[in-house]
């Protein structure tokens, strides 16, 4: 697989996306001709990454009203307009955690709902539009988040990542990876330690691979290991995606993240959110109101489908955990970096969006 | 396998273990006849935990003796004495950060240097007496500490400990699943969180293992889960072993304790070190001066000989830890518990055993 890859794309009437779960190994593209398909890819997470699975989920839509208009006559308005809020439920109730899905169904539902007395292909195609529109904007935001983010990496440049928050979990180019492939860019010195994030390995699989795609200086590492090289001196900073940034600035990522926050204060190392606007949900006070999804024990009692615990027991698999906003130090948006206290600035930024 | 196991024993001349690489999987006795081939069996993990690899290399020695005896005559002590010394390298130098190894050698061939005008056979059965002593003592100190131990755990009992620090990595009982065990045994309420304890995965193959079979609740999490579970309140202390205890409390451990020790003292949580006197080392006066082994970066890299990461990616693998003594609550040893200042204490456990 070269490093010119694609995430999630629109072809011949398709939403065809890397199947994740097999990479580096394998890079096997799966085809999703129906809503039920894309909904699938999300559930198992042959598409994961916030930004990544609202680009699926509105391409999902399209494949949605395109299916719809087929079938439909002139006239036939509130008929695809019913179709599209059922595909919106299917998708949205996949995975509850990154708000970024609802956000994406949302915005193409509302572009076909603006249209006035419209054909059903005039729905289809605005849906369709509107899904191109949220991938290209989201790589957009990518390389913003990246130029502001670039400021913050220290001289050293020694940065630690937690599970894939690079191009695979995006359009292309990624949020917690946007700044560090910018100082790369800019042959400034960039080291990055690379969580394994285990139980599914993102950052081993991953991020680990997007780097050396690059030739951007690594080292994996296991995710218990973390607090061992800070407390060395090792780490320069964090800088970490999210799935969820509520109104006060708590933030929801993937499990482990709430962890290295706690490190990262109690070693004064600097840590830092990367996520586009999208991920922004003001509709929620604080991080307690999250959804966090619980996935299967099994994924965390297997490795690549080998069994690693004994028969019979129990696991837990929280697949996300929240990071209050005390312990975030930056959150780096397409706008610019914002400081504590976050509650102002996160609505400015939605509400002016 | 039942669960009447043993870690390692000596039968009709060889030094027996079980292979803890496969466990629970498989569990294979290894028969080791010569000290190249117990110093094998610790390097690559055969046998791991502290006070276990001071029992094997204990028996190492006495393959050692009955070796150089069958090919000594009488008045040939010193041919003894020097092949004990040169066996006491080999064993002392397969793992660097646990004392137990050296503690081990060096208490067996100071008894046999104690002999006055020995014959070969005489220095020989006098190593293996010793050795069947180390075992015999390291049973009975596991047993002490689950008596002190089980009166700090907490009503509802609800425990994290990390790796197996458990009758696997001792002669049996275990040193910091002691007190979980005799809380069970007395009837009252225990649950286990076990960390997997990647990359070896100890906590997920041996300690769950090891809790199941005696039909004690546990949950197994992944090792950047802890924090998440600290946060909602679950976790009432936490219980972890130790590879060295130096003079001033510092406590090496697998890596990944010293991220459990500042994420416990950053939610008020008790922290809790348990190890016999045979893990404490004063010739060290803080833990800046233990050797931190670095283990194979494939350890990293695979998972079960499966890799999990792209083919050339570089890791690293420091296979332990230093957690400062500030951040353990007390130290649960064969004598009784003690608390902070640990300095003093530490050294009369030692001068006065």
């Amino acid at each position: 697989m070269n490093s010119a890859f694609r995430t999630v794309w629109w072809e011949a009437g398709q939403v065809c996306l890397i199947d994740q779960r097999l990479l580096p190994d394998e890079a096997i593209v799966v085809r999703c001709t129906t809503v039920e398909e894309v909904a699938h890819a999300i559930r198992t997470m042959q598409i994961r990454g916030a930004p990544a699975i609202g680009c699926a989920a509105a391409y999902g839509m399209a494949l949605a009203a395109h299916r719809a208009a087929r079938e439909a006559t002139d006239g036939d308005q509130q008929r695809m307009y019913d179709h599209l809020t059922a595909a919106k439920m299917i998708l949205d109730s996949q995975r509850p955690t990154a708000v970024n899905l609802s956000w994406a169904t949302k915005r193409v539902l509302e572009a076909a709902r603006r249209l006035i007395n419209p054909s059903p292909e005039a729905i289809a195609h605005t849906v369709l539009e509107e899904a191109h529109a949220i991938l290209a904007e989201d790589l957009a935001m990518c390389h913003a988040i990246g130029r502001h983010g670039v400021t913050l990496i220290p001289p050293r440049g020694h940065v630690l990542t937690h599970c894939n928050a690079g191009g695979l979990a995006t359009a292309g180019y990624g949020t917690a990876l946007a700044p560090i492939r910018k100082a790369h860019e800019q042959g400034r010195p960039i080291h990055v330690y690379v969580d394994e994030t285990r139980p599914f390995l993102q950052g081993a699989r991953l991020t680990a691979w997007e780097l050396q795609q690059e030739r951007i200086p690594l080292t994996l590492i296991t995710d218990n290991m973390a607090g061992y090289f800070m407390k060395r001196g090792e780490i320069d900073c964090v800088i970490v995606g999210a799935d969820r940034i509520v109104a006060n600035g708590d933030v929801a990522n993937k499990i482990g993240t709430y962890s290295l926050a706690v490190l990262a204060h109690a070693h004064g190392i600097p840590f830092y959110v990367a996520a586009p606007s999208s991920t922004i949900d003001i509709s929620l006070p604080n991080g307690d109101a999250i959804p966090i999804e619980e996935r299967s024990p099994d994924e965390v009692t297997t490795c690549f489908g080998r069994r690693i615990a004994p028969e019979g027991v129990t696991a837990a698999h929280p697949a996300f955990d929240v990071t209050p906003s005390r312990l975030v130090t930056a959150l780096i948006t397409e706008r610019g970096v914002i400081y504590p206290p976050f509650g102002d600035q996160l609505r400015q930024l939605v509400v002016g969006s």
